[in-house]
């Protein structure tokens, strides 16, 4: 038995108790007449005390040889401790040690195991190992565990049944992103691994498993921005006979249980908005609400003068910025360089400045009076002390710019707080989104998502207005998930292929197995996926997933750690029928 | 909304209720001025009833055109049955229907969705989305969901951690094995899919996770045998600072939680038995106890004659087949060409009928008298009416053709009953295994795996003695799991490492993340891994696997309703640098 009791568990009323303890030497501090250790495990640290009087001599001596991270086991007896520390569950208590043994020793550590350790991201991933041992990591795993649990089981209480889909399976039309499997067994033919369960979901509901999830990996070879991982995982949801009601209902539901049970955080329903109003009021399909700042369209009262920008633009819009009328000139000018950085892409900013006296000073008072300024901090919302900060140009664009720079201001302003949580649906997506490389519509979602009935007419017409029974969950400005209504009817679905440009046989050759399973009584159906990487960090008050994963790859996809990918030999190249080919 | 109820819930209590269920239609019966239809969805099936008097006309035009497996929503008043079915839940009640809509029609299905199919294994596994409409398939995959939830909730409350690793991982030694996934960033390089996540939980254990687990899926590129998967489902543990003791404490816990919660099972403890004792009392180290039969080994009783054979026989050792005393001449001539069969690769059989009278008749009476064939039943435990089979030759191989005999009479004789439960903990397996190939001794279960103390200093002269700190679970003669103490003392493991003919060098380049890892304090630590796929089928009374996973692949590794693997385009290969091969 290497111990009778954890290291964060002794309390006073285990004192006088013989105890036996095992862990990592977290600190060592040698008086010479006597020294204390602090020795850590998963669950806390206690202090040890070796006392030249009152511990054997052997024992004394080889405590006083012990190094950070060595691993011991200790026997001894649990005594009050004279300076007790607050700070730590087991601060009332200290053990006489009486006998130890040093089960490992250790390397000094290339980063300090300190919850603000000294080492960087490169070093802490090439000994992730370590960076678990670190509170912040190894709370960020349990607290996922605890996360994944909450989702099992309410799910499972809803009658949602978990089932696993395969991993290897066959590259899909946007195969390019697929990683693939080389078979041995099947000469010159690859498995792909899923992108996510869509399809297999739909096959379940067509074979009547009526509500199923998966927490459930996924992969996808794109080039990696700042926090995306090629493996990454999923709550993966699927129900039939449902509306989309009743979907929003489930999953509301879910996160507004994980909000409370993780959070005490509670919320009666969920606000809802049309990716129309998104767009119009934050200018993104993911609006942090949080905060206000919602956009001001201004056309009507700002292309009445002769400012030949607005004038020109197709949209004029401006969000006030609470009590920034303080930022001086400098800091305005440093502002508007920041807008126009290529990542942002604006080409300027008009700004006012609403004055506590209830005036405005303007960068373009050469055009606009009072009044007009007046009526723009009324459609901005702005209150004296605000600053209007204004963009102008077209329509998609500079409502992204807005958005990027309405962020940019809460985080300046501390508007995103981490303990608080503002979720919102956001629906009726298009079902279409216009691709300028290739000239066409392409389905926002999948080619299975159901367009909303009374929008059908307008398919022919006017596609790009045609809403979708489409729906994305957003918490603090993330998209959490998203899913649809799928589409169940043949015919509907044959006439969506041809509207996507699918010849008949391309649709057969790519689709061709989900087709003919729904010739065999689809169900209504429909579901939705959240990102559960993401939806843990958040929910941990975090922005960065990585810390939530244990092993995470860099963004060239590598694992540091094990160093992988890695070359692998000539036999194993021939046994798979692939040769190099760099 | 589709539903007010679903097609498994009403009852005598909803008569005159109107409700509103939707399903699939199992059956039509059409008498002319009545038809009955079944509708079935995942919770049940409830009896419509479509009359010519108080059913609308279009609604029982409708009804007469339903085919087999068409979706459908139904509206209607639940009425009590005339003729009640005490066969199923819904059996007091029908629904006179007023209002029908056919959701989506349905092609006559390939095979029948019934209990008993009228449909091959190929054809179903090509409909699979269809094969899981039948409750055999459907049941096992709910069964699947109920034994995860308990698993993971039982070892949740044990304190234990799921801790998600990367299945994006890198080749290892026995690398022929591993599927790879060539990398579009990294040229050049591969992944490969993990066969276990053996290293990152030693990782996690040196990482001060403590426990860990993970229902996870791993991947082996073998050559398929009956009823093994490509991929497939793993129960993966460890612990740190515990011995052999603890984890199987742990882990039989949570197989008696099962066996309990599943099936009102209980069961003490689990009977433990060294592999030297389980191969000479069964020939095996993974023994069906629920029955008897237990080797009883007859060199001295049997090598004293002129009987050639036996007297040039290594080992000497029969079984007593109860009540097969009755078997005639062609029978036994049938179990002695079973026993031949290259599969078993017995030369003979030796047999000895045991008379009720207390007297005995044998194959070789030319040789053995009665004193000793009285002998010979004393040592096999044989009773008036049994059949004692005995064979000989080398012990190894004659105690695996006696072990494949005596799961074959009890198969025959019924005696392997699928509702019994018979666990059994098998310990002190060898730390290693001649392997005749290479001429050279290999690592039984994987090179961390630690010897027994006690045997350590065989490790040069006799290295086959030694006893490794090693177990499995076995339950109704399958491997369940198993695992071991895993080696945490550098000292030793660089030991291990030259006896497994490993220089070095070798072994830091195959082995060197996790050796480089065990420098800096590698807790004491052990763990193990249950196939989850053969413990859900084994629990739910059945030998094969394939029912028990949603899509399976066949023996060649193909999905046949996916068609995977497939081709991919020269477009793909070019960018993940790899050229075919073929």
């Amino acid at each position: 038995m290497y111990r009778s009791h954890t290291c964060g568990e002794l309390r006073s009323a285990h004192i006088n108790q013989e105890v036996t303890l095992s862990g990592w030497v977290q600190k060592v501090r040698d008086k010479g007449f006597m020294v204390w250790v602090d020795v850590r495990d998963r669950y806390g640290i206690t202090q040890l005390i070796f006392d030249e009087e009152r511990t054997p001599k052997a024992v004394f001596e080889k405590a006083q040889g012990l190094g950070r991270e060595f691993v011991i086991q200790v026997t001894g007896k649990v005594i009050e401790r004279v300076s007790k520390n607050p700070n730590i569950p087991t601060g009332d208590i200290e053990i006489l040690v009486t006998d130890l043994t040093v089960l490992n020793t250790a390397k000094t550590p290339p980063f300090t195991i300190e919850d603000e350790t000294d080492g960087g991201e490169d070093l802490r991933m090439k000994y992730r190992y370590l960076d678990i041992r670190r509170n912040p990591v190894k709370n960020s795993l349990l607290f996922r565990h605890k996360v994944a649990m909450q989702v099992r089981n309410y799910l499972s209480n809803e009658g949602f049944i978990e089932v696993e889909t395969p991993y290897l399976i066959k590259s899909t039309p946007e195969g390019a992103r697929d990683f693939v499997v080389p078979s041995r067994m099947n000469e010159g033919q690859f498995y792909a691994l899923p992108q996510s369960p869509q399809t297999f979901k739909q096959l379940l509901m067509v074979g009547g498993m009526d509500k199923y999830f998966q927490l459930v990996k996924c992969f996808r070879d794109e080039d990696l921005r700042a926090d995306r991982q090629p493996e990454f995982t999923q709550i993966d949801c699927e129900m039939a006979f449902v509306e989309q009601e009743d979907i929003l209902n489930i999953f509301e539901g879910l996160t507004r249980h994980l909000l409370k049970e993780i959070h005490g955080f509670e919320i009666a329903s969920f606000p809802r908005m049309t990716y129309a109003e998104a767009m119009k009021k934050y200018g993104n399909d993911k609006p942090d609400i949080r905060f206000g700042m919602e956009f001001g369209e201004l056309n009507e009262v700002a292309q009445h003068k002769d400012f030949k920008v607005f004038n020109d633009a197709e949209l004029v819009v401006g969000i006030a910025v609470p009590g920034a009328n303080s930022y001086t000139r400098k800091e305005i000018d440093k502002l508007i360089d920041w807008v126009k950085r290529p990542q942002v892409g604006a080409l300027g900013m008009v700004y006012v400045k609403c004055n506590e006296d209830g005036s405005f000073k303007s960068s373009v008072d050469k055009f606009y009076d009072q009044e007009d300024l007046a009526k723009w901090a009324e459609a901005t919302g702005a209150k004296p002390g605000d600053l209007i900060c204004i963009l102008s140009g077209a329509t998609n664009k500079v409502r992204a710019q807005l958005s990027a720079l309405r962020m940019e201001m809460a985080e300046r302003l501390g508007l995103r707080k981490p303990n608080e949580f503002a979720p919102l649906w956001v629906v009726d997506f298009p079902l279409l989104e216009w691709d300028e490389e290739t000239a066409r519509y392409h389905a926002m979602h999948h080619p299975f998502t159901s367009p909303k009935p009374e929008d059908f007419s307008l398919i022919e017409t006017n596609p790009g207005e045609v809403r979708a029974n489409a729906y994305d969950l957003v918490l603090n400005g993330n998209e959490i998930g998203g899913g649809s209504i799928r589409i169940h009817d043949k015919e509907l679905q044959s006439r969506m292929f041809s509207l996507l440009g699918f010849t008949p046989e391309q649709a057969q050759e790519q689709f061709g197995f989900l087709m003919n399973a729904f010739q065999y009584g689809a169900p209504p159906h429909g579901g939705l996926a959240f990102g559960f990487d993401r939806l843990v960090a958040i929910l941990g008050g975090q922005e960065t997933i990585r810390d939530f994963i244990a092993f995470p790859k860099n963004n060239s996809g590598r694992d540091v750690m094990i160093d992988a990918p890695a070359t692998i030999d000539d036999e194993q190249l021939k046994e798979l029928h692939i040769k190099l080919n760099v």
